[in-house]
C-alpha cells in the first residue's frame, strides 16, 4: 500500500451537512424535508446534465435553478427574498461536529477540499465554519467548468497539491463521488452515515467511515 | 421555420411504457410503485454517472444494475429467477395506445427510434410491441457508447436519417431528453403526459403535447 501524503475532501454532504438547509425551509413550507431533499436531488442531476451537455454553469446557478425545479413541483409560492433566503443558507451550512477532532488528528497532513461549489460559496462556507486555516487548498471544480465525476475535475486535486493520485486520501459521502474518484485513481474513503447501500457502479472504497473521526483508525494510520 | 422531413423518437417513457413493469413488481413486493420508480430513477442516474465517467456500459448491464441498487435499498430479497423476470419486462413493455394513430397521421415522414436502449433491447420491444414495421431506424446510443443528453448521442440522429438536425422533430417524454435534443439543435416535442413542471435547464422544447397522437397538430403538419 502506497503511503498517504495528503488528504481531498468533497464539502458538500461530507464537511457540510447539506439538511442544515432544511431549518431555513422549514419557514417556508411544512413540507421542508421534501423540499431540502428534492432541491438536493435536482441540484446534483442539473451538474451531472450539464457537464454531459457541455453547458457549464457554476454551482450557484445550478442550485438556485434546483431551488425553482422544487418549490414548482411542491406547489410552493416563494416571494423573491425567501426564495434568496433559501438560497443563502448555502453559504452558512453547518460543518460536521466531529471536525475538529479529526482535523486534529490529521495534524501534518496537507488538506484539500476538491468541491463542485463555485469558488464564492466555498470560500464563504470555510469561512463561516472556521475550517479556513485547516484546508491549504480550497479547488472548486469551476476551475475546469465540469463537475463531479468528471475524471478532469479530480484531476484538479493531484495538480494543486502536488501528490500523486495514489498517495492522496480522497474522502467523500456522496456513493457517486467515491466512485468517481476511485475511478480516477485515489485512495478512497466513504463517510456513510446512513448506513446507505454503495451504488452499484462497478467500484468501491477503499475504507468506509460513519463519522469523519473514525478516519485515521480506518486507514491504519 | 424549416420544413419537417423527419422523427425521432425516444423510447423508453415515450414509445414504450416504462412502469408497465410495475406489474412484474408486484408479483415480489407490495411496495411495486416505489421499487418501479427508484429502479428507473437509478437506471438514469447510472447513464449518467457511467457517461460523464467514461466508463460505459450497455443499458441492459444498467439497468441490472440499477435494479440490484433498488432491491437492497428496499431490503427486498429476490432469488436469481425473480431479478432475470423483473429485468426481462424491459424486453416487453408495452407501446403507449395511441401509436397506432400517430404513424398513420405521420404515414410518409421517416420515423426512428433514438435510445439508450442496447440495441438488442431495442430489438426486442420493438418487435414484441408490432412498431417495427413502422420505424426505418431503430438508432441505440451504443454505437457512441456514451448516453444522453451528451451531443454525440444525438448526432446519431442526422447522420442515419440523412437529414439537418433542424428538419428532424426529436419526441421525448423525459424532460432531460428534450433539453438534450433541444441543446443539440433538433426541433423537439415534449410529451408531458403526466403534466410535470419542465426541468430548469435553459431550454425550452417547440412544442408541447399530452398524447402521441397529438403531435401533428401540435406542429402544424
Amino acid at each position: 500500500m502506497r503511503t498517504v501524503r495528503a488528504f481531498a475532501f468533497d464539502a458538500y454532504g461530507t464537511l457540510f451537512d447539506v439538511h442544515s438547509v432544511v431549518a431555513e425551509c422549514r419557514k417556508v413550507t411544512p413540507e421542508a424535508e421534501a423540499l431540502s431533499t428534492l432541491w438536493r436531488a435536482k441540484q446534483l442531476e442539473y451538474t451531472w446534465l450539464r457537464a454531459l451537455m457541455g453547458r457549464y454553469e457554476d454551482f450557484w446557478s445550478v442550485t438556485d435553478a434546483a431551488l425553482r425545479f422544487a418549490t414548482r413541483r411542491l406547489n410552493l409560492r416563494l416571494d423573491p427574498a425567501q426564495h434568496a433566503r433559501l438560497l443563502e443558507a448555502y453559504l452558512r451550512l453547518e460543518a460536521y461536529p466531529e471536525i475538529p477532532k479529526m482535523v486534529e488528528a490529521l495534524r501534518g497532513y496537507p488538506l484539500a477540499v476538491l468541491s463542485n461549489g463555485s469558488p464564492r460559496m466555498l470560500e464563504a462556507v470555510v469561512e463561516h465554519t472556521g475550517l479556513k486555516p485547516h484546508f491549504a487548498h480550497v479547488i472548486s471544480v469551476d476551475a475546469v467548468r465540469s463537475y463531479k465525476p468528471s475524471p478532469g475535475v479530480y484531476a484538479l486535486g493531484p495538480q494543486r497539491l502536488g501528490v500523486p493520485r495514489e498517495e492522496i486520501v480522497f474522502v467523500s459521502s456522496n456513493s457517486f463521488d467515491v466512485i468517481g474518484a476511485k475511478a480516477f485513481g485515489y485512495r478512497v474513503c466513504w463517510v456513510n452515515r446512513a448506513g446507505a447501500p454503495l451504488d452499484e457502479l462497478g467500484m468501491a472504497p477503499d475504507a468506509t467511515v460513519s463519522r469523519l473521526d473514525e478516519l485515521p483508525k480506518a486507514l491504519g494510520l
